[in-house]
């Protein structure tokens, strides 16, 4: 069974490499970017200006390959693949929350972008915090390491878009 | 441009049709399911199980074609497609964020499950608020609709895995 997508916009951003790039929109606080969504999906973007946050799903579109076990920015000994946000991924689907500022002839104007220039968008989705946000958290071997993300960037390690967190 | 995904694993869960199934995550408190992760990818997991919420990537595979104004199961007007959780989308990628109550042997045993039996999954990530729980939500259309969802059960308005809402 193979799912095919296609983009349905481009996000720009400041990134114009992953070298140096904030590890996640936590350490993204206050780089603004846009979403350019194509002209036959602008329709479905009614009603969505009155939310706060929105959850973009792309592609890793610089990735190639994965491996099952890595070293992440956050960290110092090998972690498993799905407990990392790592980009290089079996299907290497990014997904980052962000602020939506407002919305202008298609393109959607958002802070906290941690997304390389020329990204591929698959999907917008309107954050909800009922629906998204769990009581109760408990984060692994990220414990402790979280504090240090906004001042943590992205190294050689992936070549690639996005939180490598 | 195409990509093209191969599903990782299989999602279980006692919802054999959409008919009838919570809205989203918050709708299926204490609904269990279990994620089974192919033997070739569960190398994967390791360090996972420190993480007590998993984000789920998986595709709306019972879903057919999108329509860029839906009117949502937790309203009575049309809205903009990405305004909404709605399964029929131009890329049928649904995201639900469940509770990891434990993993064995490459079956992850989850709570609070609101997708069909049987999808196929895309992409486990570990849920870290850090990163996915951003303050000062706003949530449009959605104010006061979310109370109601722990309530609100899935008709035959999409004929779709997961959440409608």
């Amino acid at each position: 069974m193979t799912i095919e997508l296609e983009p349905i916009g481009i996000i720009h951003s400041p990134f114009t490499e992953p070298k140096g790039m904030p590890i996640q929109p936590a350490g993204a606080a206050g780089v603004t970017g846009t979403v350019e969504v194509f002209e036959a999906y602008r329709d479905g973007l009614a009603d969505l200006d009155g939310f706060s946050h929105v959850v973009l799903l792309y592609c890793f579109h610089l990735s190639e390959g994965f491996k099952l076990r890595v070293t992440p920015f956050m960290d110092t000994v090998e972690r498993g693949l799905f407990a990392t946000r790592a980009p290089k991924r079996p299907n290497p689907i990014g997904l980052s929350i962000v602020e939506l500022d407002h919305i202008e002839e298609g393109i959607l104007h958002i802070r906290n972008v941690d997304i390389v220039d020329g990204t591929p968008l698959l999907d917008i989705k309107p954050y909800v915090p009922e629906f998204d946000s769990p009581h109760e958290v408990r984060t692994g071997w990220l414990e402790g390491a979280c504090k240090a993300v906004a001042d943590r960037r992205a190294d050689e390690r992936f070549t690639q878009t996005g939180n490598p967190g």
